[in-house]
């Protein structure tokens, strides 16, 4: 991976000095067509050896194009308050939108690198880091991001010339400290794991660029290039087209899950009070458990149209403390949602641990509302169950409680409802045209919610389909499920 | 993933024989149609809980599809005599060419599924194998695979259901083993291993498709209807278009590997003469060695035309036994070979243990000769590196010694050799129009070969280098490298 970046790569200055104002005038003109285009984001990962010219370079990125549409962000050690959240956040809340460029100095490579170097992770842990990086990157590309990866390199004699250089200069001695020179002895192993990752990280879509770091002309240069000619190519290319998958059916028997319920079963308005009671007290000291800081929960709540959504949810509601939940209502995409990743505006409401947030619908209409309506492409919705797994994995893994709640309703009890609603002053506004609309849709939204059943219910996150029909039944369903979840994940952290 | 598979589902026998007919006749129009593209081949993969009627519907499918365009592989435990190979080369033999279709009747899910529930291996190594496993099928999908999978269940109830009834019945008792029942025992082990499996393997392109298995009629339209649509769909779309990779290009300052080489290492007739016959004796001796049985030697030459590959195989081959060795010329692929993954013909020439392969010219002409004269796509070219490394890991860690050679000779000595060629009776076939062309290409090739050694000399597979300016010189350093490259694995061999 190195050999091409340790032979000593220089540029002259007079060679240099002609060629950046052409470099820049290209630069600039390519930034201001993707800014038009508004196509896809540019994410520019920089990582490498230390004292390779990582961060001159960045600067250098920044000065010579346009602020306005260049971000960078400097990633360092994750701050305790940070650790709340799955790691993953901070880069996806730094995602740069369609038309922009992110630069990560410092990125999602970073860590799994340095803690394998410093030996707290084995090498099979590391491959567990680099499975979640392809996935993401892939998830990236497929949401037609260009990834432009740079790394910095420096042969060891290079390193330390370099160490030795800053430390005879009185001017420049501050600069080396202790921390520099441990790091120049773990010099081979940075190198290895370093040289493994990138291997094994280097797709076709987003390969490593390994640059000599030591000159810095040529460095700077080279690096300015390889962003100019990966941008100029993708702007100048159509669309990719990906390829067409085995297509999802119906069950050729029309029999399907919701034909197992039981939806005649209900609770009477006494027991109804009684229980509501119970799982309200027994949610209101759950949450006030010591345990409970370790932990976060998600609640998702979909389901058919006047299913009863508002409802479970603000009987949850009343038994929280009003500073520790949030209610997240998922509408349409913003214009500013609608140009990052799918999954980006949710991420961006993902509680840290000790907070409750409550989604009422949620990332699950990519594979329901965009798939039936069309909103997305198949293959994005295809590749979707595997994303939000994903997604949810990490979740769990950040002792995330998630609690997936389907309300269904019969498509008869739904008519009575949405008659009720048109005649009932206070309910009116509940009821629109989309209503009616989706509802001639039933069967397609039907078979949408099986697939999303089938392919997403996984054992740490498990869908609970809830009988509807009979509001006071769903209701305490809702409570109760929750209760025993939270209740089991707190079992599983004391036993930890 | 297998809830809506225990819904009980059922076909009516009136409405099956309605059914088939027609499903039948567009089968055979998809695979005339198919064979007639031969744009792509198709790959059925069959797995699921024992008695869900997974062979019976091979059965079926291979009754209603034209036998000669359809390939059924019943792939059961390795052989001893197959595990000499990687474990992947049976499949990778057995993959139909285009506009065929190849069902695989237990296929590489098996064995990991299988010795995760026996307890054989664990989680982390049934993760590893889910890697490989997502890997290949991204290759085989890269290639314009269309990848089919079918996943056949049972609920523990119904398993039991079968087992009884079979095991009731005078005519079938013989069916139902001791082994059908220890297997049962361990259903619930099976279906979260395989649940796991199927939930981190199906992707956009190539997702599980899960059909409940109990009821005949049921489970046979279904699995027709998922290959006929799947078919349909793939046969009228246009090919896939991948997206635009960041470009690789040569350094600005025009200094690459070959600069730092001494090419007027030299070695007298007379000191070659003694080093040859120390070499080839070692050599010799090696491969005899009891240890050798336990590993294969694959080596690969690849160099600049007139380089001198043929002459330092000749020597290689001088010191080996003509029982133990091949030697796989490498040319242009033929009309068979384009019928299939690139790396296809390759597999093929894999040697089982105990067995010493050269490669003249190798699977890196897809990214030299390939990528220089846009013989493939970019894409295809720039995702060659990972697939590369991918197989050559797969053939180490079947204990290959794997020693990859690159001769390297000057602009001037080619041009002093190529004419020698012309003038000599005995040599004038060996050049040919060809040579003075690639010749006019001498830095696009120099581009490539930098960037093949950037990104395929793996520490497991390293690149060895061989200035060949002086005949001796390069014949005696590739005897030398291959002789300690096959002592430390021996040495590694008797250590574990």
């Amino acid at each position: 991976m190195f050999e091409s970046a340790e032979l000593g790569h220089k540029i002259a200055k007079t060679t240099y000095d002609k060629a950046v104002p052409k470099l820049r005038v290209a630069l600039l003109d390519a930034q201001f067509d993707l800014a038009q285009q508004a196509r896809f984001p540019v994410i520019i990962l920089v990582g490498g050896v230390d004292g390779s010219g990582k961060s001159e370079t960045v600067n250098l990125l920044n000065e010579w194009m346009d602020p306005r549409h260049i971000q960078v962000h400097a990633m360092s050690e994750h701050s305790d308050e940070k650790r709340r959240y799955p790691p993953m956040r901070r880069y996806w809340r730094a995602l740069p939108p369609k038309g922009k460029i992110g630069v990560f100095f410092g990125s999602w490579y970073t860590m799994p690198i340095v803690q394998r170097v410093q030996g707290k992770i084995n090498t099979s842990h590391l491959d567990r880091h680099i499975d979640a990086i392809n996935h993401f990157e892939t998830l990236l590309s497929d949401e037609g991001a260009l990834i432009i990866k740079l790394w910095f390199h420096l042969s060891k004699d290079a390193q330390k010339q370099r160490l030795e250089a800053l430390g005879k200069d009185p001017q420049t001695r501050w600069r080396v400290t202790d921390l520099d020179w441990e790091r120049y002895r773990q010099y081979d192993q940075f190198r290895s794991t370093s040289e493994h990752t990138l291997r094994a990280t280097s797709s076709a879509q987003a390969p490593w660029m390994v640059i000599e770091g030591t000159d810095a002309r040529y460095r700077s240069l080279t690096a300015g290039n390889i962003v100019l000619e990966a941008l100029r190519k993708r702007l100048d290319r159509p669309a990719p087209i990906p390829a067409s998958a085995p297509p999802l059916q119906a069950a050729i028997d029309h029999l399907d899950l919701f034909d197992k319920l039981d939806m005649t079963q209900r609770i009477s308005n006494k027991e109804f009070a009684s229980e509501l009671e119970k799982y309200q007290g027994k949610l209101n000291l759950l949450t006030r458990d010591k345990r409970f800081a370790r932990l976060s929960v998600i609640a998702v709540f979909e389901g058919s149209d006047a299913a009863g959504k508002g409802g479970a949810i603000r009987r949850i509601t009343g038994a929280l403390d009003a500073r520790n939940y949030r209610i997240v209502p998922v509408a349409a995409p913003t214009e500013e949602e609608r140009a990052q990743p799918y999954l980006w505006r949710f991420w961006r409401h993902i509680p840290r641990t000790g907070r409750f947030t409550i989604f009422d619908r949620s990332w699950y209409g990519r594979v329901l509302v965009e798939r039936v309506e069309k909103f997305c492409s198949e293959a994005d919705w295809m590749r979707a169950y595997g994303e939000i797994n994903d997604f949810e994995e990490q979740l769990v893994g950040n002792n995330a409680v998630l609690v997936k709640f389907w309300l269904t309703i019969s498509k008869d009890e739904q008519l009575r409802r949405f008659k009720e609603r048109e005649q009932s002053t206070f309910k009116r506004f509940k009821i629109t045209p989309d209503d009616w609309r989706n509802r001639e849709k039933w069967d397609a939204y039907q078979t949408a919610v099986c697939d999303m059943v089938d392919r997403t219910s996984i054992s740490i996150a498990p869908w609970t389909v809830v009988e509807a029909n009979d509001k006071n039944f769903a209701r305490i369903k809702v409570l109760k499920t929750l209760c025993q979840r939270i209740e089991a994940a707190m079992k599983k952290t004391r036993s930890q």
